[in-house]
């Protein structure tokens, strides 16, 4: 996902204000269910949710106003219905931000729900996909 | 201006709350003078700025999550340091908001101060050309 | 109500970002609706709700990190269904926006509804006893 | 510091939306920086700032619209020109959020810079006297 640092993501000193990432972060494990996992949100929300239940963030670098933001998702595991994810930010190869955050897949009581086998399926292939590039290296 | 509605511009009701309006209004004024007349915020705000002065805003139909939004801004008016804008929001042909603003154009200490020369003829013309258009319709 | 303006209120040039300010407004309107009308917003919400249908507001002068806002909101007129309400913030005696907003109530399906009778009463007195006071002047 | 949940917190589950919660964390640092270390940031940030250099975040248990919550922070060390928090949320006795952040003291170029005397003192103590509390239980 690509994310122009605008405005309204700054603080006083110019450079984005820390919990604006979070919702970048939002924006973009939105956007992996939308166009990936083919699961929006605004679907998905009708019988449950993904809420996060741990998120670990390291802010590597400021980014300043007009920065051209990247964001890269990469699914680390797949438990029976939580999900940890690693979100990093970058802008001109510089790294901006890692993120470690782990979202549960929950019923519409909030209750802890199994991934739907679909999702399961996706999600496994990128992440043996993944671990096959990385060995093969 | 496309907007998709996220997860974060939406209230307990499943709409759009309606300051996150303002923000995706600003950011339409935002990319407007980065795009339209070539004067990124992030460069302009070296020098100056363009604070809203006053805003008016009606709210015809909510926007659910997940709605495609398209944000229109027409330049209205110019003075010699003002400009006002009008704003509309829609979505699959229903208007959703329409929003009338006014920026002043300041020097670094708040200074209200003339538009530069090129900003004066891009949005002359932008003006000029939609009232031709009106007219011959 | 009163806000100091934090850091997160606060945009590149050290003052607070417009769209924050109906933020703020919306906290305003919500105080009102729990403290003086005695129907908080999370319980009006599991009927119903009161957007905002417009909203119109001047920015006097800017306001800046460290302030400290008085927010004061006033009903100017009931209809059936509808609510009128002025809310103006200032900082030591200095105005700093005038805002002046319709709001309705709805049911659950965003149907305007007629105002519960003891909100009827409250808003009534409030708007009298003002336009008496104002008259007494 | 105490916070109830608005509105404006809440997402369509009706429940706080994770990102708010670290503006939250962040007016509760302001907090302390204002009343505990006499520093508040609107001061600070005129010849530096305390930017969160990295952030971890469990959530226990989601927060409600209208829950009144209690944030506790805790200083838990002190570095040359870095300071450990710890800002736990909690509502009716239940923990809702632990958080354990850095914060580096940079000076206006963003270099990180030693603390003033004062605030190493101020902090020395709350530290000391937590584990003299702690271990004379």
């Amino acid at each position: 996902m690509s994310q122009k640092v605008m405005f309204r993501h700054c603080d006083p000193a110019g450079i984005v204000f820390f919990p604006k990432y979070f919702e970048m972060i939002n924006d973009c494990v939105e956007g992996f269910f939308a166009e990936v996992l083919l699961l929006p949100f605004e679907v998905l929300l009708k019988t449950g949710g993904v809420p996060t239940v741990s998120i670990s963030t390291d802010f590597k670098a400021p980014s300043f106003h007009g920065d051209e933001l990247g964001l890269a998702l990469t699914p680390m595991k797949l438990g029976n219905s939580s999900m940890q994810l690693k979100i990093c930010g970058s802008c001109d190869g510089q790294l901006r931000f890692t993120s470690q955050s782990t979202l549960v897949f929950v019923d519409n009581i909030g209750r802890p729900t199994p991934w739907p086998l679909e999702i399961k399926k996706v999600v496994g292939e990128i992440i043996t996909s993944r671990i096959g590039t990385e060995h093969g290296k």
